[in-house]
């Protein structure tokens, strides 16, 4: 396996010694939670067992999630539902991923994308006028973003959402585990989340609602998750979810993400020192205690990456969820962050595994290719 | 865990050593295979190589394999592409999944739901006259029944869709690893598959084609699977799927189907020599071997699993896809079979792990239920 320093927790985080305990025993099941026999209850308790761990890390019942193949799916199920809640238009965050405005768009709903600012914080006063429309929105705002770390006022914006007859849909697929998030005050109607950001297994997500919505299914199957989604249940993931989500909360207990603050801020401050036109993006405003996400001009974030691969670092450059290309990000887009500066960002995400010494060995590797470009172009 | 004698592998094949090995080196990785570094790139190739491995169990490219979450999820994506591929109208054989028609249903298309014989063959000459209608159609029928094991005609069925332009489906999540499937010459456009049928994970699936056909997301995501399947990708589940599909495939080699034939056929001459009024279902026509579907009068198929579990034995009563309530089966209603009969169906399914024993001892404890249940009616 690698010996990579592993910085990329945003896009994955390493799978964590409890969610493959979980996964190694429910290995050895091999039957299906639908079957009456005692090994289908075997897989039944199995799941069961999950859905509590996931329950209490967001803080509603168990009966409220719903699992699903992972933060997409069930952000799409989501939107899905947009029409049976009333809702013919959906409002999304400039920031939010692209494929909530496809998602939107697929289940015939009417999409407004709602502007932010320089930190990519939401509009709030384009999201009052949207609201005050006749017809009630389903707004789509993530908690935290996946590329700044920037934290939306979610309290503030389901108050409106909620004061307007409209349902909040909040992604808070890369706040899991990073922020304390409790659905009987948190203030979304629906939130959706993934195991993989967390340290469990890629391929497993779920919806979870603070009150019981009803959810129409899109994949029709076999009436599994009562009736909420189809399809046999992913019996191993769904262990490593629930196994990953009890060592998270157990870390969020004990406060490590404040640990991951102070390495993060050290990072920041030892990178700003020595290069001063450094630019670390939502810097101004409350952000994931583990994300940077920073440029300095002149630099090129795709040669960067090659670079720090090379000298054994992996991070990313702005969102890696597709195909591996680098082209400006559209968080940085919507900020109205210059494309020179932003084709140089570089996003660094912490975690479990993560020492103040990988993030220092990181900060004077990307120091020197600083150095490089400074010196090229004064030789030029 | 359970020390159950496991005859229940149409529902779920326990987990396969070579599956377990597979998915323990990929929960080593602990990266995104969309990540351009090093790690995401170790990622990417487990997913590859897995896709090679099913690619080669089904007789096709790799690039024409899109993994899924499931059979579910890739039956409901193929019926969605049906108005894409010119199709208005579905023709749904009468033994299909009822989640087939649903989807369809779901995806706006026209559902005609083909008739079948007594063993559960699909009516030809209902397919012809519906095949001869002026708007293109798109066919769903499966390969092989999940409860009586039936095998229909798909070559020939293939030759008739293919002879109207229409478009053929055909779920093979019961056959795979069962019967030989050589896309190259099978006849269907496009297939779907499960990896916990064949003795790998829960949760991961594909749909399969014979040559490329466009394929448009249900789930909009970042793009992954070359645009067709959005979602970061299950890696540990598509890693233990590939090593269940190199298992499967070496056992299909090596001719081990037959094998279980030999069990199956002993096992069902056990029970017709010592109850005469037994009705094993579609046992006049090809069948899968590995699969038992049977039935005397008198006898009720809820308290049966009851008994059997509590003896030790996992087999189920028709299909257990759902919320593991017994009752007549959709299948067996569709073959015309008596309810009081079909009220007393058993399945039993077997699978890389059973030895003759394990069924004959099953037998036996039938046969003791059967003549309890003999002695009650004649003490009556």
């Amino acid at each position: 396996m690698s010996r990579h320093v592993y910085l990329d927790y945003n896009a994955t985080a390493p799978l964590r010694a409890q969610a493959r305990a979980a996964m190694e025993q429910a290995m050895e099941v091999g039957a299906n939670a639908s079957s009456v026999h005692m090994p289908g209850r075997t897989a039944r308790g199995v799941i069961e067992t999950a859905r509590e761990a996931v329950g209490t890390l967001v803080g509603t019942r168990p009966a409220n999630v719903v699992f699903t193949s992972g933060g997409t799916e069930a952000n799409n199920l989501a939107l899905e539902q947009a029409q049976a809640l009333g809702c013919a238009r959906v409002l999304v965050g400039a920031t939010e991923h692209p494929a909530i405005g496809e998602a939107a768009s697929r289940a015939g709903l009417k999409v407004v994308v709602l502007g932010c600012d320089a930190n990519g914080i939401v509009n709030m006063s384009e999201l009052a006028q949207q609201l005050a429309h006749p017809e009630p929105a389903f707004v789509a705002i993530m908690h935290a973003n996946n590329e700044t770390g920037a934290i939306q006022p979610i309290e503030e914006i389901a108050k409106a959402v909620r004061a307007a007859q409209g349902i909040l849909l909040c992604d808070c697929v890369q706040s899991l585990g990073k922020l304390p998030i409790d659905l009987a005050t948190f203030g979304p109607h629906i939130i959706t989340i993934s195991a993989h950001k967390i340290g469990g297994p890629q391929g497993v997500g779920a919806l979870a609602m603070a009150h019981d919505v009803p959810i129409a299914p899109v994949n029709k199957g076999g009436g599994q998750e009562r009736g909420r989604r189809g399809g046999t249940e992913n019996l191993i993931g769904i262990a490593g979810f629930g196994g990953a989500a009890q060592a998270a909360h157990a870390q969020l207990q004990e406060n490590h993400p404040a640990d991951l603050r102070i390495i993060r801020d050290a990072f920041e401050t030892r990178l700003q020192q020595a290069a001063p036109d450094l630019v670390v993006f939502s810097q101004a405003v409350e952000r994931l205690p583990n994300t940077s996400c920073f440029a300095a001009p002149g630099l090129d974030a795709e040669k960067l990456l090659m670079t720090l691969d090379l000298a054994g670092f992996a991070v990313s450059a702005g969102s890696a969820c597709s195909s591996g290309k680098v082209s400006r990000s559209h968080v940085l887009g919507a900020m109205g962050i210059e494309e020179t500066l932003a084709l140089g960002a570089i996003r660094v995400s912490t975690g479990w595994q993560t020492d103040a010494e990988d993030v220092t060995k990181l900060a004077d590797c990307w120091l020197a290719a600083y150095r490089r470009a400074q010196a090229t172009i004064t030789a030029a």
